[in-house]
């Protein structure tokens, strides 16, 4: 079947960080249908090769696509960092990635030019955040730190107090944030120690992350190629590929309400 | 080729960890030939279901089993925990984990018979180390913490000073280590934190970890079968799932030595 306006959204992400840019779809996008794919059998993508982090993203756009989705979502920074260009060759679909809207937001946000990113270490690594706030604005100066303790931290839920203190104040020093007005959350775990983040960081820096931005770009593109949807009860399946009950558990705290019903699939990985 | 006591032995490991294994390997049986596998490309397995560790811990059985191997070493306790009996139905050769050799060990350490064990979500849920310990002391008394964020605090090197301590004090409280006098360190990675663990359980505590045990088991095994290596220049080779760069680097603090030449395979999944 070929996608029309009442096919789904498909999003998909390493695990549960993806659910909050699911959220904030959700809640821009509150007629569309959705197919939320986590990997949970191969999760973290933020510490693996970028030729890895490719051939699971082409796994899951294909696992995607059997549920005649009409615009793919790449919900997770690292992916997106890696392998867009692979994935909008590989599909006849809009392709849509969290750097390019997070760095627009970051421009739009920040005054002096100085944008600190943190992120895992395959994002960082990349270079994409860097290559994307430049080519928004060339006087732009960018720190960027990778933070490989916050994904754990987000996912043990140990988002406040002492510990996730003091690993954001180890993580955040000077060298990353003097001068620096905007901080980008490159990585989708990073909203829920965002108050952590930004206590550490001070009140003169903005912190932004891409769920909202990425919502924006997604409507805009739907509008642009007419396929925006308006469905009364919209469809929302989530399916993994590790057993269910740990993505269920965890993803509640990122979606921000209960989650239910995830199917577990198979990739087919060659 | 039919193995024989000049073919390697094989090692696996979801990724790092497990070299903590291979080194009290060495120590033990200098004259024997190895190939370790780290499962990069999927690592951890600390957080995922048996199903899945199951699954990935017989693609990389098979894999080593193309080198000729004539025993197989599990140095992952969350594989150990899981995957024991599916690859001894698998292969051919002796398979050796590192639950049965650690439960031991810590049987004989401890008086008191009351004994404490940490590890990943995996390895705790799946109920092996209580198990293990009830078969060897029928009187024994265990209490288990899941402590999933001293793997990513190993790999990152964090293993001293304020955040360790502060971790291990709000994984190790009295309800774990009250009337203990013996902790299992039911995860490699756990050793790289052994001075902090130590520090927080007090001198009263003995901390057994599986390695020199497990090197132990392998020892008597060979000699049982007849298959004792003697090889004057034994080879040493090192496979990973993803590309080497990053498991060379961290590797290294884990083995104990520079690592080099680690080669990347397929695992072909069904």
């Amino acid at each position: 079947m070929r996608p029309n306006r009442h096919s789904p959204i498909g999003v998909f992400d390493s695990g549960v960080g993806g659910l909050t840019v699911l959220k904030a779809l959700r809640a821009r996008l509150p007629k569309e249908s959705t197919v939320y794919l986590g990997d949970t059998a191969r999760v973290p993508y933020g510490t693996k090769s970028g030729e890895v982090v490719t051939k699971y993203s082409l796994a899951n756009a294909r696992a995607l696509m059997e549920h005649d989705i009409k615009l793919l979502v790449i919900a997770c920074n690292t992916a997106s960092a890696v392998a867009v260009p692979a994935l909008q060759a590989a599909l006849p679909i809009p392709v849509v990635g969290v750097i390019g809207p997070g760095a627009e937001a970051a421009v739009h946000s920040s005054r002096s030019g100085q944008i600190a990113v943190i992120g895992t270490p395959g994002t960082i690594s990349s270079g994409a955040y860097q290559r994307a706030l430049v080519a928004r604005r060339a006087d732009v100066v960018v720190r960027t730190q990778a933070c490989p303790l916050f994904v754990p931290l987000a996912e043990e839920g140990w988002t406040d107090g002492q510990v996730p203190t003091l690993v954001a104040q180890r993580y955040l020093g000077v060298e990353v944030l003097g001068g620096v007005d905007t901080l980008v959350l490159g990585c989708t775990h990073y909203p829920l120690l965002r108050d952590v983040i930004a206590q550490v960081a001070g009140p003169t820096v903005t912190l932004v992350d891409s769920a909202t931005a990425t919502a924006e770009a997604v409507a805009s593109l739907l509008e642009k190629h007419g396929l925006l949807g308006d469905a009364e009860r919209p469809t929302r399946r989530f399916l993994v590929t590790d057993t269910p009950a740990r993505f269920e558990q965890v993803g509640a705290r990122f979606l921000g309400e209960a989650l239910h019903e995830a199917r577990q699939i198979d990739l087919h990985l060659t």
